[in-house]
């Protein structure tokens, strides 16, 4: 599979809130996950790392919605834009349902998703 | 001024329509920017041939509308969502109406912007 491929079975996934399976199919071993943001979860190495970090996240949220537009390729990349509306179980927004947008820009090596990044 | 700086004041000056002075603030003299298609623009070198993509550009398309969103950043990088409602004067697709959306990420180093990468 080619890079457009593998963002439109990615995103076909993300679609349809199979967020796991899409990370399951075509996560690297390796990959890098980075936020946008401090903290210990600013950037994740590893499986193991990066599904725990997705793990914590379901787990601490209450999901209203989550919308996926994309993907949008170029070469070894492709992004894709989420529009979501949650409600935060813990921290300093514990509560406060939010809807915001980001994009995530996922690079591709051999065939699986070696790096994504989070803009916010 | 940080990334984040930057890309606000970039993305201010793309949502009032001023691209060339948002470039003319921000690229690089080095400046990369690559598109995602074949042909001679799909990677331009330096500030003159990244300025004559944009003349090109302008030149040989009737813009109806051009949204853009964000900034949304990450580190040292941002990416913006276009919105572009548009009609090639050229080329196989001339005459012809249409609307899209892409992503354009864009890296800042020393204040600049030394890449820029556009996802559809």
């Amino acid at each position: 599979m080619d890079t457009r491929e593998i963002a439109t079975e990615f995103t076909r996934l993300c679609k349809a809130g199979q967020f796991d399976e899409a990370g399951h199919r075509f996560w690297s071993d390796k990959v890098v996950s980075t936020e946008a943001m401090d903290g210990p979860m600013s950037r994740c190495e590893g499986l193991k790392e990066v599904q725990a970090k997705g793990q914590w996240w379901n787990d601490n949220h209450e999901v209203h919605s989550f919308k996926t537009e994309g993907p949008f390729v170029n070469g070894d990349q492709f992004a894709l834009r989420f529009e979501i509306d949650v409600t935060p179980k813990v921290g300093e927004r514990a509560g406060q349902r939010t809807q915001m947008a980001e994009v995530g820009v996922y690079t591709v090596r051999d065939g699986k998703i070696v790096e994504e990044r989070f803009f916010y």
